[in-house]
């Protein structure tokens, strides 16, 4: 079968390999139909291996190359004998974390998203989206609506991370809040929010482009940070008080200090990117006005399935706006990550398929 | 009759003043019995005017001086015609804080801690706790058990501010805790985390005389920063995992980073200590751990109400071993501030009186 593997950085390539197969009752088989191309996926090609093993990985017992790609749709082709909550010709999306399998402190209580010694599909060994067929254990494997067009099925991934995220900040419905960074991840938290009944959502993006993407998915106020006073003009918009939750998709100094500064009394400062270095603030504004500092990474299996279900309630909305490219696998590296090196700002998320009868 | 005046830096006199009187039906007049030292106090007389007026204050309209005193219990001598919640000759302490009485965002929801258009009394005018009389709005005077010596009474305050930072935490019965510092407010969370059937309580203090104090209230361990690794040897007594909740009461960067590596994955760092500049951290520790980071100042009326019904209940103990002197007020600069200036470490709390004849 075709497989994009990863070699090293800026080597990556479509190879043939042999099929996987069911060996587990558990196991179903998909086939991959669309494949979101990811932050972290640009990383490994640009800077990496970071993710990607060298080394045997300690549970998949592969190193590079390895098949790339974790944010996908597919259709079940075959299921393992104990399997019931799949059949043949399902449309079904993966939550792709490769589960440490051990008593650790993170499995223990369900916080498998922070265990520091899982590994994912499709970054770790054990095949990924970017393939003819991959094999996944069917508590990881979750049914799609069967009118729901599989290509927007790949962003079920990307949407779990910033649903999670909302979930974890405790955000209600009526509450208000200030997203910093409209990329993927700034977009994805909207639509949560949305689907959380949120009163008012502001976002604050420097760039112009990605501006004006995020004024597609009707918000409240959008602002830019390098003209407007982003603390200030929130306020202004909340009665004085500042929104509930700011929720910093930018992960640099400039983003943390506005979204803790926008936040009310009791409030919550939220993060969700990734960052390169430390940061600084001053404790006396959480004790002062007892505002919250949180974090998330990434999503458990519980997100997903309420993805799916905000989903099929018409909750989450416009995601489909999301997709603004699709390629066939043979062009990831050349029409995907350049065009995420050179016009990142274009595109919110790029999505892949192994099959090119399925392009326009 | 006798008050206790704030004058400006390492200027505080015993003063006779003309007593204050019941001027609306709301009012209690109170005889203060006991009225501990407060590093806010010590921090007025060393570096203030910090929280005492130099100018009229907005709400009490006074300037220095003003009395001190806002950590007290007496014994109520008159009320006003409409208060029913105390009658002369109740045992009572007092919540100090003196409200905005606007619809600011803060006191609107009730955060009247976080309100920054308020004030003290015993800091911004109006009267305090150092001094032979004072009068006090009814909803701020709460009665105490009739059987509980009125020197204890006077720990209330300071047990108020412990019990609103762990209230806030979330703190569960069976969790387990950290404390950075056991000074003052660090014994008060100590007594707060036990009333909250903490299963496990580290208590952290590089001062020798301070974790000897420690010591006496039964805590489960107490390391030394300066020759233990705090965070592996709690991370050790937690089964590798780190505790629930760190509670900073020192307020300088070796605490903070200590207190957010010793907790779990989704446990909390929570800063009680006001801090004197600012701090660096790296948020990927928040992200990837799903971490909180906390914090709290002061407290309100529900927590004067929890501490005492914790106090009759008997859910805190030892509290009086908190008191390390008594001294008439005539002696609360020559005997309190001189000994918390020159020998801070031996002592928790000073509790000053304005009858002599209570001294042994
Ligand atoms: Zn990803
Ligand atoms: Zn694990
Ligand atoms: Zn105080
Ligand atoms: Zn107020």
């Amino acid at each position: 079968m075709k497989a994009l593997r990863y070699y090293g950085p800026h080597d990556v390539r479509l190879d043939i390999v042999s099929e996987p197969r069911i060996t587990n009752p558990n196991d179903v088989l998909i086939s991959p139909q669309w494949c979101g191309i990811c932050g972290t996926d640009l990383h490994e090609f640009l800077d990496g291996p970071i993710f990607c093993p060298v080394k045997p990985h300690p549970l998949t017992h592969e190193a590079v190359p390895v098949i790339m790609g974790h944010e996908f749709s597919g259709i079940v082709k075959a299921v393992g004998s104990s399997v019931s909550s799949v059949q043949p010709g399902d449309h079904v999306c993966v939550e792709p974390s490769i589960r440490c399998g051990t008593d650790c402190p993170q499995c223990r209580e369900g916080r498998t998203n922070c265990c520091s010694h899982g590994g994912f599909f499709g970054l770790s060994g054990w095949g990924g989206g970017l393939s003819d067929l991959v094999v996944i254990p069917s508590e990881q494997v979750f049914k799609l609506p069967e009118d729901l067009p599989l290509e927007v099925g790949a962003l079920v991934e990307p949407l779990s991370v910033a649903w999670h995220a909302v979930r974890l900040s405790g955000f209600k419905a009526g509450q208000t809040a200030l997203v910093l960074g409209s990329g993927p991840i700034g977009i994805a938290t909207i639509l949560a929010l949305q689907a959380h009944d949120a009163a008012k959502i502001i976002v604050s993006e420097p760039a112009n482009i990605r501006r004006k993407q995020a004024a597609e998915f009707g918000i409240h106020a959008l602002l830019n940070p390098q003209v407007d006073d982003v603390v200030a003009k929130t306020r202004e918009m909340t009665g004085g008080d500042g929104v509930d939750v700011s929720y910093d998709c930018s992960g640099v100094q400039a983003t943390f200090t506005t979204g803790l500064h926008a936040v009310k009394s009791g409030g919550i400062a939220f993060n969700i990117a990734i960052w390169g270095k430390p940061c600084t603030y001053n404790p006396n504004e959480c004790l002062l006005m007892e505002k919250k500092i949180m974090g998330s990474i990434g999503y458990v299996g519980q997100d997903f399935a309420d993805v799916i279900k905000a989903i099929e309630q018409g909750k989450i909305k416009n995601f489909e706006k999301m997709i603004t490219a699709k390629l066939p696998i043979a062009e990831t590296v050349s029409g995907g990550f350049s065009r995420l090196i050179h016009h990142k700002d274009d595109h919110i998320k790029i999505i892949c398929t192994p099959h090119p009868e399925l392009l326009p």
